[in-house]
Formats: structure tokens, C-alpha cells, sequence
């Protein structure tokens, strides 16, 4: 029933994830801001049909003041925007050997938007977090079936870390209302964290007085050696780079055509753990250091660039990031149970002309 | 270099179009106009980077008056919208024994987008199509290279065809700009056909006086036995019903979950060859008809629905569509060599509780 991380060909289960979830195709990477159609997407279960006139937010649980909010009246609470960028937890799975049964991502599950909502935390404020609250709890309108267990999708945080002021709920994305399949009407956006935690379809926020113990908390999303392992959480985005791949592909194995010279190589690099502070280019093997751009925001990717000399022949283009912290991406895939956070350096099969 | 169809697993090639490519996710059906961040996606090499200021249109060949246009000057033109159902020829392609290896659709490569823009026939007529002319050919401003053929997209109609009334040069979706990877800044839709000849990044369209062959009109799109066959054109789309999956689903098998007792099953149909006539929908192979709504437009689907009394245990859902033309979809795949046109039923598994 859950299948072990597998050395075999992808699985019918697999495929149909793939056809259903959406990265973004590579050269959507010349976007400061992701266009809303080419933003990736993972849905666990189904898309949740929500009517916005009769949804409410519900804030209850461990609170002095529990209210219910309509999409009105949250409109009417001050609004913030700005651009963050979000990452599949999962983003780079498909590059682990063995390799994790699950949506295959190859490196293409990441994008910037411009989320626009209101705070969290001064709803907080407002319901008065009772002493004693462990977890606020944020629940979702899907439904389905996980590895036996069914359930509403609903992913926590810690008091100290909801009440971060850069936290979302968000309404808009790209300056519209949001689509249905961004969590239509309000979703939660943690700036930094991973995808699991950026909850779509909110329905209720729950603030509870001991740890949350939900399969997406506690038993996924965790870094695992194995089955057995109960692992450390998921939470922030590692860094990585990655380019637009240069010259034009083959349909079928994408592999790149060049013309010899002067080739602009243009990308995006992020990090949840602090700014990006090296972006290093790679040919065949040997690292150089990439000129940075501004990033797009404080909470988003930041470009890269770099002039190279093509040479005849083929050739494998790689790219590394490092960020203000120390981490710097891997070489070799970081492998994991889960196949979560493998932040390993893309390549890029060119033939120079 | 050209892999023939298989029986085995599915290759990274295939992964690879999977992950930048993308389907609608089923539940998307409920939607009479698909949002644009759902809208089915296949690109054949990268999304052009387009500068609608400096782009221009040009009209030219086997005409008495050759011009170019300015995006500014056809939005200054007679401008219309209205929704039209495009599908990928590839749809259903994955689910062929042996398996033509290409972009893995299963069954969602399908949607319907409101597409506003100017009618092709008055741009023709004020160019004047000569005497001996035979095909308008539309260039395109992707360039790639496809089993072996370096070229710039492009696919033909005939004067006759390109004459129709209905097709469009779209610079509008859904109300908004078109967004870059739905062609930016214009597209051709032709109603009726399939997605191969809905050509985005529109650059030249070029009147000849003799057919077209091009590698995307002459070699790619053919119901072909075999490699060597030179086969018939894919043009128009077949009938095709599909369904909302009814339940919820389990994340890795998306097998459903359905509640015992009465079942709202919805979904749509839509046919290029003729209005849908009828819809059937079966469960554990027995038929029956269902209802059939309005069309959203003349050129897109409607809606179809069924009340199912669900006796608990595991059962296979079904739906085909059949046109006014006579059409019907086949219960088995209609096999051909590059995987286009096969239209068989979808299946759904439930387990009802």
C-alpha cells in the first residue's frame, strides 16, 4: 500500500500526479513575478469547490474571543502585498536514487508571486491567544486519503512563529482574486517556508494547547532515513539556483542547442534561510561566480547572471547557491525517505555549435 | 534517436514533458470556462520571449497587398470573443498499447478559455489572396529542433479553411491579455480543431502557392499505421466525454471515495465535428444515457449529468460521448503511431462505502 522508495521506471501513480501537479516550464524563470497560469502547482487532494458568499473563516480553540470572519469583511481589514517565493517540499525528488514514489518533480516546482491579504497575527491579537496555546492550527477544505489516513488538509505552526508579521492570508495573487486552484477564497502564505505550509481553501484557524498531531504535521513532511524514522519537520525553503537553459531544445529530450560564443545565462536563486549571498555557475565540472541581481523582494528569488564563452562540443551547465547562512547546495542529491528538500544542483545537457 | 512506441515503463524523456507541460486537474470540468492558471498547456520547444511593443504581424506572399501590422492596430480592429474547447491531438496517448513516447497525456489535455480578438478572414481579404494561391501558413516564434527538423513552429490551412468565419487572431483570454505561455502577444484559434493548429507567438502569416510542407504539417500530426506510412492529417477534434471524479480521492492511486446512496455525476462533451448528441455513462460497463445541458458556445463543450445510486463495493466508472455526426468513442484505444486522436473512454475507479 505505501510503496518503498524504488531504483525502477516511474509508476502509472506517478504519471498521473505528474499530469494532474504543474511545475513551471524553465524559461519562465525570465519572470520577475511567476504570470499566474505558469505558477506551479501541487494539489493533494481535489480542488475544493467553495462558494465565497456563504465561506467563513472560523478563528476558535485555546482563544479569549472567538469570532467568524466573511471575505467582506477580511477585504475590509488592512492590506499588504508583496512578492514571495514558494517551493514544492518536494521539488528535485525525482533526481533521488532510489527514488520516492510521489508527485515526481524534477527541479520545476518553485515560483514568485505577489500574494495581497491581510496580516495574520492582528487576528491573533484580536481572538487573545490564551496562555497555555501550543500550536495555531490551519485547516483546510480538501479532503482525501493519505497513506491510510483520511483527513482535511491542515498543516500547524507554534504560536511564536504565527504570529510573525510577515504571514499572509492571502485573497489576491498577481493583483486578482485568486483562482480557484490557489485556494480560492483565502489561503494562508509563510513567507520562507516550503509549500505544505502555504495552506489553500482555509477554513478555519485553530489555536490548540498541545502539539498538532495531523498526518501533514506529524507524519509528513518530515526528513526520514527510513519508515521507521520519525524524522525532523520540513519547514524552510533550502537554497538553490537554478537557469533558464540557454539556446532552443529538442522536443523530446529537451537537450539544448547553442550557438558558439558569447552566451547570456540568466537565473533565479532563493533561499527561506537567509538572503542569497552566491550564485556559482558551472561547466563541465569547474565553478565560477555569477553576477547578482536585486532580489525581487525581501521574501523572494533574486536574479543571477553571467557571460559565457561557448566552446564547440557538448557540455554540461550547472548552477550552485549559497546563502548569508553557509548553506550551499549539493552536488550529489540529498536523499531522504520522503524525498523532501533535495536541493542538489541542476544540469543542463548543451551541445554548442 | 526515434523511439518507437512501447510496451515499457514510462521514459525520462516522457517525465520531463510531464513536468513543464500540463493537463487540467479533472475537477477543473465543474468550471464552464476553465480559469486561466488551469488551461491545459503543451509547448513544443520554449515559451518565446516576445516584445509586444517592437513585434509585428506580417501578412504577406501570394497576395496582391503584403502589410504588417502592430499589435496597436489589431486591437484597432473589428474585435469579438467567445469561448472555444481546444484539446491536445495527444490526449489519451499514454493510455495506448504499445505507447507512442511523446508528452504522456492520460485524459486532461483539455479546456475551454474565452478567446477575444479579430476575425482572420478581413485580414486576408484586405491583402488581396491571389489567383493559384494554395495554403496560409502561420509562422510562429517558437524554434526548436523535432526528430531531427530544426524549425520555427508553423502549420498551414487552406485558403478555403483559413477563410471560415470563426477563426480568430486571438490577443485576449478570458478577458485579460493573453498571458506569454497561451502566445503573447497573439494566437491564432481555429474552433473546432486541435490544439496543434492553434498557433501561439504568431509572426508571419505567409499565403503560398503550393502546399505546405512544413514538419509540423507534413510529418507531425498523421494518423499514420506505421513509420513509414504517410498516413492522413489530424485536423478536428473528436467527441470526448469526461467526468468530475465523483468523491475524494486517495493522494498516490487517486482511487475514489464515494459515500453510498445518491451520486451527483457531472461532466462535459464536446465534439469538433459536430454538436454533442448524446452522452452516456456507464458503470461497471452498463450504459445509460445521461442529460445533457446547453453548450457554453457553439465551438465549446457542454455540460452532461447523471444521478447515480451507489451500492457500496468497487465499481468502474465510465462516460463516452457520441456527436451529431455519428461519432462515438471507442471503449479501447484507437491506436496509431504518433499517438493522436484516441479519444477512448475515460475510466474511473470508486470504492463506494
Amino acid at each position: 500500500m505505501n510503496p518503498e522508495p524504488t531504483d525502477g521506471p516511474l509508476t502509472f501513480e506517478e504519471l498521473q500526479l505528474a499530469a494532474r501537479n504543474r511545475g513551471i516550464p524553465l524559461e519562465a524563470l525570465r519572470h520577475d513575478i511567476t504570470p499566474t497560469g505558469m505558477h506551479y502547482l501541487l494539489v493533494h487532494f481535489d480542488i475544493p469547490d467553495v462558494d465565497p458568499a456563504t465561506w467563513r473563516l472560523e478563528v476558535c480553540g485555546h482563544v479569549k474571543k472567538p469570532f467568524q470572519l466573511t471575505l467582506e469583511s477580511l477585504q475590509k481589514r488592512p492590506r499588504t502585498e508583496f512578492p514571495v517565493t514558494i517551493e514544492c517540499a518536494g521539488n528535485g525528488r525525482a533526481r533521488m536514487t532510489p527514488r520516492p514514489v510521489s508527485q515526481p518533480w524534477l527541479n520545476e516546482a518553485v515560483s514568485t508571486a505577489v500574494w495581497g491579504g491581510t496580516p495574520l497575527a492582528p487576528l491573533l491579537e484580536e481572538a487573545g491567544v490564551k496562555p497555555g496555546a501550543v500550536d495555531v492550527v490551519f485547516w483546510a477544505a480538501d479532503h482525501g486519503v493519505e497513506k491510510g489516513f483520511e483527513h482535511d488538509y491542515a498543516r500547524s505552526l507554534t504560536v511564536a512563529d504565527a504570529m510573525s508579521p510577515e504571514i499572509l492570508l492571502a485573497y489576491e495573487m498577481n493583483g486578482r482574486p485568486l483562482e480557484p486552484q490557489h485556494g480560492a477564497p483565502l489561503r494562508v502564505v509563510v513567507p520562507g517556508w516550503y509549500g505544505m505550509q502555504q495552506v489553500k481553501w482555509l477554513t478555519r484557524i485553530d489555536v490548540v494547547p498541545k502539539a498538532f498531531d495531523g498526518y501533514q504535521q506529524k507524519i509528513a513532511y518530515h526528513y526520514k532515513k527510513d519508515k521507521a524514522d520519525p524524522g525532523t519537520p520540513v519547514q524552510r525553503i533550502k537554497p538553490r539556483a537554478l537557469m533558464i537553459p540557454p539556446g532552443f531544445p529538442d522536443f523530446l529530450t529537451r537537450v539544448r542547442t547553442v550557438e558558439r560564443g558569447r552566451v547570456a545565462i540568466r537565473g533565479r536563486a532563493w533561499s527561506g534561510h537567509a538572503a542569497v549571498a552566491r550564485v556559482e555557475f558551472g561547466v563541465d565540472g569547474a565553478w565560477r561566480d555569477a553576477a547578482l541581481g536585486a532580489a525581487v523582494g525581501p521574501h523572494a528569488w533574486r536574479s543571477w547572471s553571467v557571460e559565457w564563452d561557448a566552446p564547440a562540443g557538448d557540455h554540461v551547465l550547472t548552477c550552485r547557491a549559497t546563502d548569508a547562512a553557509g548553506n550551499l547546495q549539493p552536488t550529489d542529491a540529498y536523499w531522504n525517505y520522503a524525498g523532501a528538500g533535495n536541493n542538489m544542483v541542476q544540469d543542463v545537457r548543451v551541445s554548442v555549435r
